[in-house]
């Protein structure tokens, strides 16, 4: 149980019912109570920070106003849920955050009936509440649906394709907009820009009473001016609010609010709860609200590991290796260095990505789109046909966005842009929206595409070199989350032969072929095996397409056993690859699959997963060992 | 060579060099001609027809005004490409547009240095536009980029991201916006709406000059209202203008212009190409302009079969077997007559995916998102949390788009909605752009997911129904273009067990286990064989997932070659389960995998690619026969 002494109000809330018994002065309690919750509660647990600390007011004012769990609350995203998750039976369970076996860093629909709409990737919460709104009218249940979505989401194009949708349909539908000027990192869009020219422009209410004065004065130009007043008057208004682009595609517009002020939101959330069609409510946030660390830094505080609770500062210091992220990050500076035709794209992400070292370095050679995959890709391609040479750099499970763009804009029209895909395989505390486990099914089956995995930070270097000089098409790189394996690093760059393979370990009972990460575990597995008394060979198979078939005919006639290791989905990926290779070519052995299961993989760290689905090394020589037995 | 008498101008023209050097007067002539030269080619051929007609003075107009090939215009989608085809080449060899080994039906860069993009799917022109826009400053490179999208491909999310990226990078980019107020079908988007009520209205000049007295007269208010007037002109012109959005957006925007006007389009593209920053130029035009029939039933009219000149009736009679589309789509109206939770979904494509019947039955359970793939999927996720049974009936190519949405939003979260995939395999004229030869693989590797693919439109009543029946997540279906087998139909519907094949045909040599399609190719080359002495048994597998794995073992203790069917990517489908599947039970037997290669197919008709791949029932025969001997 929370401390009574501690959170005045928030002891007295478990769920939503509670805060609307509450009185209403209590609600500002209630919002101080929550921040120092979360403060408290992260500081020792590490998560999403500053996107909670923003939407204290707003979470508290919906759950006040609306009646959840029967009207519907869809958040954008979910990093911005944490209030939502303390207020709707999980403040007792908010330590075990994104922690093995905890509750979600993301919104679940199986971890509460209040989580209307599970997500991790952007710009969906319209769409998703936009159906919810229709399927509730056409079943004949009055209720409200509401979406909460950030700037930074409203740059994707599905958050504009289900606007236009439902400014069309004149849907029931409440969008709240939780400007808070981020969007992950900095602005990097038009709307944007536009929010924070036009928001509470001071001249907009006195000429708004003036020219409402004048019109009545000319009274004699009779009943039409009079129309065009009254859409001057919103023509006046589109101008000096940020309402325009709303407006255009048939929203009501209301704000911008103080999205700090609970008893503002609270009142308008009550205004606009009995009117029909779509309503866009403007609030305006400070990510990292009330807390000063992250109001400062809220870029670091994004998500973050435990901190000090007085400086923000991390209680670990960060480890010794190097993460392929910041790997990456500065062997692309490296190569563009030397050749200024290389671009860096990402989509809002160049922390996470490593671009940043690159948007220091050179900034003209760095293109930061905003959220938008889909875009950045055939962007790319455009670039492609002019001879620049496009790196973008993504999370694998965002590049799932973009899957058609590479076929039909990049593969189609065999366009050399490089594919950098960070964060592939299980990601760890992000969980299943965030998994990067389809990357080598999805990209496989594209024609022409080079798909590479790298052992170590090395090899990711000299991949790296590799993709940007060859010219035939599109390329991809996947590597993992986190720390790399800490090799030292050779100066320069070496190119790869496209489709070659390393036998990195001889051996005569049993080979094992991987890629990515799952080399390093071949080797420890094999090493463990050896002292049993089994000789295992390791082959680090670098592509997963085009296959080395040279070195599979190798083995395939030295070896009855073979082992074939990747750590993303089993179906159609690495394996299935070699699989088919041998169907093709009337190869016998027996093959034993081992890569992630054909079901979503709950969050908890890397090392804890591996464990539970027995793909790390102690797992992984287990099933070969049965293997070699049967 | 094209009759100069009947055309004087264009027999004049080959390529956009001689368009400018026309004079001026000429434009209008050369519009007659090309229109001319449009109606008597297609007619004869067929083809994409009333887009073009719409844009012949647009197509002028950009290659009188701009210096392409340097100057670099990219068409969405391509329907609206006829005209640029005539004048860049392609004229003598219209005659053969959508014909095997004739030029293609859409933009096609290795066709002409003049298809700066290519492109199928549609709003991708704007991202590609701005890549190029890009790049070209980076290289130094001044030239004008000028990018053509129908007001249906601007409901596509990819064309508001692009916008709001340009407009946010104040990229050099000019944008006509081709707005036939058609979008395929009906109009079915809110910025549709908004254009029609907006343009051209009479208010909105006269008002401008009264304002502009009147401020004048206002003088002793100070510089203060009169930059307050500066804006509420542009208030006005906000607000009776079409302007708004892409004003918004960070766009200068020019129009609406009549878009048939040649010498206006001429005048604005001389204005236009001089300025700096992102530039709307919106033109009206009307689909299938000045060719009468075309006129009055645009909708037909967009893509057609050969037709008589003069009444624009098709002269092909329409053949005896219903399409799958009829099928499916009157299948669906039964079963929503019987379960009023059913809603189709479609990305407007009613008649191209057989919702029209359903539409016109029950129109309560018809929804029309628009171009907008990934909003159509997550829109139909959010229905199905409430309990509604979305079918989302879609091409296979253009599900291609919601690839995340479907792992993301539907299958991680375990919903149930149906999709139905038409034009699934090679469809035939259209060619790469379109084929859904991926969609095996992509929707294979998604947790959940059951997929199926139909022997015939008798299956397909069944499978439909089984998939609306079923309740345990995501399912497919997907069957190709054109005509059924042309099987009898019984009444009413049979639900099929998940997961289970059927033996079709018993034999003893060798066996084939297909899906779709292909199963009737399997049969007739099992008769061929038959007729040589060889026994084969043929498989209707029905479900590429789950797969029948009682089935599969039972089929490898009985024969030792096994011929594997699909009319989808050889990479990561059917044949790729099946694979996996012998592997990972240690069946061993000679597997023959025959499906489409991992390259693009270009158009022609279905049996003739069929044969050019051998993939017809002769060329599976005679592999098969290969096989056999080895």
């Amino acid at each position: 149980m929370i401390d009574a002494q501690k959170y005045p109000v928030l002891s007295k809330v478990t769920y939503p019912a509670d805060v609307r018994k509450l009185d209403i002065n209590d609600l500002k309690g209630l919002c101080k109570d929550i921040r120092e919750f979360l403060v408290d509660t992260i500081s020792e647990t590490g998560g999403h920070f500053g996107g909670g600390l923003g939407t204290v007011e707003i979470t508290v004012a919906l759950h006040r106003v609306f009646n959840t769990p029967d009207d519907l609350i869809v958040w954008d995203t979910g990093h911005q849920a944490y209030p939502h998750k303390i207020l709707t039976g999980r403040k007792e369970l908010l330590h075990t955050i994104r922690q093995y076996g905890g509750i979600s860093g993301f919104l679940k629909r199986n971890e509460s009936e209040y989580d209307a709409f599970g997500a991790g990737h952007a710009s969906t919460s319209i769409s998703a509440a936009l159906g919810m709104a229709e399927a509730s009218k056409k079943l004949g249940i009055k209720r409200n649906v509401v979406a909460v979505i950030g700037d930074g989401a409203m740059t994707g194009g599905m958050a504009y394709e289900a606007m236009n949708n439902a400014g069309f349909r004149k849907s029931d539908l409440i969008v709240v907009l939780n400007d808070n000027n981020m969007s992950i990192s900095s602005n990097v869009w038009q709307i944007s820009n536009y929010f924070t020219e036009m928001i509470a422009h001071p001249d907009y209410n006195k000429f708004k009473g003036y020219v409402w004065d004048l019109t009545g004065k000319l009274d004699h130009f009779g009943d039409r001016l009079r129309r065009i007043a009254v859409r001057l008057e919103s023509g006046i208004k589109s101008i000096v609010t940020p309402g325009m682009l709303f407006e255009a595609l048939g929203f009501r517009y209301f704000g911008p609010v103080n999205g700090h002020n609970i008893h503002h939101l609270v009142k308008i959330f009550e205004q606009v709860k009995g009117l029909r069609g779509p309503i866009l409510i403007h609030a305006t946030t400070q990510k990292g609200k009330g807390y000063k660390p992250a109001e400062d830094d809220a870029q670091r505080l994004h998500a973050s590991t435990p901190f000090d609770k007085v400086t923000g500062k991390a209680l670990k210091a960060p480890g010794g290796k190097p993460s392929y992220t910041s790997i990456f990050g500065k062997a692309l500076v490296e190569l563009v260095n030397e050749n200024k035709k290389i671009v860096g794209i990402t989509g809002a992400m160049p922390d996470g990505t490593g671009l940043n070292y690159l948007q220091e370095a050179f900034p003209d050679n760095y293109i930061d789109v905003g959220i938008a995959e889909e875009h950045a890709v055939t962007f790319a391609a455009g670039m492609a046909t002019q001879g620049i040479i496009p790196v973008v750099a993504v999370y694998s499970t965002f590049l799932q966005r973009a899957f058609d763009q590479i076929l039909h804009d990049v593969s189609l029209q065999h366009l050399h842009v490089v594919f950098v895909l960070d964060r592939a395989g299980l990601v760890g505390a992000d969980g299943p929206t965030h998994h990067g486990t389809f990357d080598l099914s999805y990209l496989r089956v594209v024609p022409y595409m080079v798909l590479m995995a790298p052992q170590d930070e090395q090899e990711l270097r000299n991949m790296l070199y590799t993709a940007v000089q060859h010219r035939g098409g599109p390329v991809a790189i996947r590597y993992p989350r986190g720390s790399a394996v800490g090799v030292p690093l050779a100066p320069g760059f070496e190119a790869l032969p496209i489709g070659k393979g390393a036998i990195i370990k001889k051996g005569k009972d049993i080979a094992f072929l991987a890629v990515g990460i799952m080399v390093n575990y071949a080797v420890e597995a094999a090493e463990l095996l050896e002292s049993e008394g089994v000789s295992a060979e390791v082959v680090n198979m670098r592509f997963i397409k085009p296959l080395d078939g040279e070195l599979l005919q190798d083995i395939a006639a030295r070896f009855e056993k073979i082992v074939l290791l990747e750590e993303s989905s089993i179906i159609g990926g690495f394996s299935s690859a070699v699989t088919e290779y041998f169907a093709d070519n009337g190869l016998c052995a027996k093959l034993l699959r081992i890569g992630l299961p054909d079901s979503y993989v709950d969050h908890g760290t890397q090392e804890e997963l591996h464990a539970e689905l027995k793909i790390d090394v102690e797992g992984i020589k287990e099933k070969v060992s049965a293997f070699l037995n049967k």
